[in-house]
């Protein structure tokens, strides 16, 4: 299966490592916009081409995996793409995905591709437990929890805040909160009941350290409708301690079934991931693996990890995984 | 859609109580190997039929769910159903997978018709999970913990004990064992250390309470490779404490990513039920419903759980669920 990158950052890097740990796959190129030559990739031998070159590569790549933002690259690469090529994405802006759809679904028929959107794990691998549990537990509560994690946005709003060097922030599901899902008895929770917001932050010497904390906590939609945590550390603690990109969260339903409504069920589906960027690149690789089926066999239009049976995604015969995995 | 029940024990009134949560189900009819008159069910004004009448029923029942043991009903049951209607079954003996699916697909694909085996929690969604998880983390290893749950067949097992009048068996997941599944640390955990098991028994007035635990914690197979607990309880007790059936478990898979596999990423997907009947029955249900559109669209043959997207699993709209939940 031949395999192109569009896209070299944080998760092109996490699809490229993915792609070596998967033997059916082969990485043929990896596209970006900047000159091609300033880039090393991790993969030997494996060419860095201009996207200004792509349409030569047409008949050569099975899928693209497009490792483009959501805010302005996606919206408009996906589409672009799909004309020619069967391609994946991680288009994570949940508002906006219905529209996304459309426009890809629309190229993607015309053209005869397969281009799966808004895969990873949320919109992804948690959309797909939250499908699954609404059906089996249509009387129920869906909960999502994300964190403990890094959450960019944050950390950029916090970066853009004058006398301030650099800053991380880590979204933090509420303990009791959780507790109380668990539990089953399907509690209203607030946006503060549930996550609270730890930042770290380097200030420039001199900074006024309480003005930074102020603006921070108060900033509405980031941080207002949270418990937030300022703490001030040096530039050689961030770098040791807050450098890596951890992540993950929780999807639980909780439901009831019998007479009387007498017995609680509960599915939770949970990730605990050092690296996020990685494991969006590993979800995206083997669904990149089930496009490639479904161009094969001459589907075509926009999907989503819902249209995926399971079994496309692996490469094990359908004897094996009966046999080992059912 | 109209649902057909073909056994009605636990499962059965637990599927039952699925089709009334599911406004696009019907049921039809419940089918019995008992005289219909000995039994009331549920739903008011649906039918009991003899299971010798089945053939009556040929053209009006979209999915008949069968609800037989794995051990004697299902190796024969599924196979004879399959060749008039469309079926799905909980099989569940793991090892005769393989042998099932076969006899189910001959008759399933000779004859038209759609039947989806060994559906439920496990087999089922674990089998689900941990395909899942496999693609996305190929280099990495899966943990399967159940309970705590009853154990039917080691609860059998106790009560063919001299002396015994009832007894109850939970598996019980050992935490320690959970702990370093989850920490990513990968361990090697012997039968001993993954479960242990906690027995509740009524004995005889006057029986020999040391021979009756020696008897059970050094049952092979059953007991003799766990840590199993014997606890002597009263008739009254056990009605009142261990009546139910709970159940549940974990299904885990870590794995690697990044450069020299410096990142730990871990998958858990877990499921805490007051009642294993009913949720098995929901599952059923709900796969019963892509059982139904896969039948419609004019496939046929032995399905597994790797068959069915997730999207065949939903009464909602397409749109519905792309806008709100992916």
């Amino acid at each position: 299966m031949n395999i192109g990158i569009y896209g070299y950052g944080n998760l092109g890097r996490g699809v490229e490592d993915s792609i070596k740990r998967n033997p059916d796959m082969k990485l043929c190129a990896v596209f970006t916009r900047r000159s091609p030559e300033s880039l090393t990739i991790a993969t030997e031998g494996v060419p860095v081409v201009s996207t200004a070159d792509i349409m030569d590569w047409k008949d050569k790549i099975d899928v693209l995996i497009i490792c483009g933002g959501s805010a302005t690259d996606l919206p408009g690469m996906t589409p672009a793409l799909a004309e020619h090529f069967n391609v994946i994405d991680s288009f994570d802006n949940h508002s906006s995905i219905p529209e996304h759809y459309a426009r890809v679904d629309a190229v993607a028929k015309a053209n005869g591709t397969v281009a799966l959107i808004s895969c990873g794990w949320d919109p992804g691998m948690f959309s797909v437990n939250r499908l699954y549990a609404s059906c089996i537990l249509p009387d129920g509560k869906d909960y999502t929890f994300w964190g403990k994690g890094v959450s960019q946005g944050h950390s950029d709003a916090i970066r853009r805040i004058d006398g301030v060097l650099d800053a991380r922030q880590y979204t933090v599901p509420v303990a009791e909160a959780l507790d109380a899902v668990r539990s089953g008895s399907q509690p209203e929770l607030t946006t503060r009941q549930k996550h609270r917001r730890e930042c770290f932050v380097v200030a420039e010497e001199g900074a006024d350290k309480e003005r930074i904390t102020r603006e921070i906590v108060t900033m509405p939609a980031y941080f207002e409708p949270y418990d937030t945590t300022v703490t001030f550390i040096t530039p050689e603690e961030m770098k040791k301690n807050h450098s890596e990109l951890p992540h993950g969260g929780n999807v639980i339903r909780t439901g009831v079934t019998g007479k009387d409504d007498c017995h609680k069920q509960v599915i939770e589906y949970k990730l605990t991931l050092d690296s996020n960027p990685e494991f969006t690149g590993s979800v995206l690789v083997c669904y990149a693996r089930a496009v490639a089926k479904m161009a094969k066999r001459g589907d075509c239009g926009c999907k989503t990890v819902f249209d995926v049976a399971p079994a496309d995604l692996s490469n094990a015969d359908r004897s094996e995984i009966i046999a080992h995995l059912l």
